[in-house]
């Protein structure tokens, strides 16, 4: 008490907040990546600053798979497909003579992807589609309590990026509104993301099948049609911000080619923008990946759009001190 | 001074707060509407209560034509339609000879609408689609700077009901989240919902015709389509609530025959619930309309139904001392 009474009451006179640069973001180096958003952060909500933007308009969107969470070996929404064939296949038999499921309950995955977008449409839609939306909530609920990540040997709902959460966290104790923009199903993210991010269900936009309310023995229900309503990827995901948010964003956070349209709508705003991309090149802490990976592809057009735009590319490897929570 | 003093010092004793019962909702008169609001606040928000819901779970979802703002002699909407048509009826000589145009053209609204949905359905594409967003979005301002109501005289954002504005106001103090579901189209809302009814553009529900991402001149636009991507109305006010909430509300207000699966949805939860219709039966200081008017149908089955479910059907006649802030 007697060293630090006097040192607080140094830090009042002086103006100067006990909060030092270093605890905002502790997982960010002091890097680049840092500096541009804490720069941001000051220009966009210290009053009077040319570039001062009101709390309502500071709307922040984020990609989900491989931005908030990791999407390797392959995105965790597939796996929780992939589970679900299995758990479904006693009651569909006439799945053993038929692709893509044939090969999947033989445990040849790769051959059941070979199909391509058809097979894994067909997949998504006896896995997604059929059942309530409140049912298929508790199945997404009841995978996510019990599967593991293949490399990781933890819940997915653990294998969340540390910086990303504090980022989250920091924008939001400056003022700002975050919102999930994801390619991955609307629905198979509500359930997790208020808890896990902080981010409530009506802050979510994603891809999604078309529902119908219906009567079940005088209760309503929402039934879970096999019909696309709305796929949040590239286009779609200006599209998306349009039609759920209404507003542009000012701050866009993503890692590959299924994010450049966002980051481009939010850069056409006017005032003091930021987009960021994160690149998975951490084969040690996580896995790198990029121009060739299928899933997460971060071409080298989009490397260079980002050069060209000013866009920030984080290196997961040198711009964050670790990746995820679990880490020692 | 000398009187008030020990007054407020008594009431910070007694834990009283000066602000009584009747001050808050000062347009709604003491009646059994009023004390339904008040009752299901109380019982939703106050710590220890069976029926306490948590801050992030207070949704609470409202109509807008005839239930925030007026619907008669036509939708606001439908008015700014036949508005724009005239507007650009220069630019399309072809009109004169073709319905439904030429009839609106000629001052004949009636002949015009006699084509029904599909005579609507083409009034309303020439004139919501074709243009990027940010085109549609000043042409809904500048016309509503400039319209006025046909029998109060006034612009259609003053045409709003005094009590509602206060029941959002009063509901927002309470922890709720205000969101509006309508029928309506959802860009024709939100360029002023935020300052007309303190409802940001991320929560507001409605219809919506398609958009397009593309770029022109190597600036990213939304090009809105002359195609219907979705109808909030009817059953489709669960899906809507569905998809851009993610959660169901506990409280819900409409005043017509598409809000009705509206309200079944949010009483189908569990706790307390609040379900309110507005009745509109005032033709003196607003319209007197309901079963039989083809704009905000209040039918005969929705009545029975209010009944039935324990909804309170609001008398804009006796549970309103006022209805808009310009009445005298």
């Amino acid at each position: 008490m007697k060293t630090i009474l006097p040192f607080l009451a140094l830090c009042l006179l002086l103006g100067v907040s006990t909060a030092t640069a270093a605890d905002t973001l502790p997982s960010w180096s002091d890097g680049a990546a840092k500096k541009a958003i804490l720069q941001f952060v000051e220009r966009t909500t210290k009053t009077g600053s040319p570039d001062y933007v009101p709390p309502v308009e500071r709307i922040a969107t984020f990609d989900n798979d491989g931005t908030l969470w990791a999407e390797q070996p392959m995105y965790f929404q597939l796996i929780f497909a992939l589970d679900r064939v299995k758990a479904l296949a006693p009651q569909h038999p006439e799945w053993r003579d038929k692709e893509p499921f044939a090969s999947l309950l033989k445990g040849d995955v790769k051959g059941a992807l070979a199909g391509g977008d058809r097979a894994i449409a067909e997949i998504v839609m006896v896995t997604h589609a059929g059942m309530t939306t409140a049912e298929f909530e508790q199945i997404v609920r009841a995978w996510l309590a019990t599967a593991k990540h293949p490399k990781f040997k933890k819940p997915y709902t653990e294998c969340v990026y540390k910086p990303m959460l504090e980022l989250l966290a920091y924008l939001r104790a400056n003022g700002f509104k975050t919102f999930i923009v994801s390619g991955g199903g609307i629905e198979f993210m509500r359930p997790w993301t208020e808890k896990v991010y902080g981010i409530p269900p009506e802050q979510v936009v994603g891809s999604s099948i078309k529902t119908k309310y219906e009567m079940r023995d005088g209760k309503p229900v929402l039934v879970r049609l096999p019909e696309i309503n709305f796929i949040d990827d590239k286009t779609g995901k200006p599209v998306g911000i349009n039609e759920h948010i209404g507003r542009r964003p000012i701050a866009a956070f993503g890692n590959s080619d299924g994010d450049q349209q966002m980051l481009e709508w939010t850069q056409a705003g006017g005032g003091a923008r930021l987009m960021m991309l994160e690149h998975h090149d951490d084969a040690e802490r996580e896995y790198a990946y990029g121009a060739k990976s299928h899933i997460g592809t971060f071409s080298d057009a989009l490397m260079a759009e980002a050069k060209k735009s000013g866009w920030t590319v984080i290196s997961m490897k040198n711009d964050w001190r670790r990746i995820f929570a679990f880490e020692q």
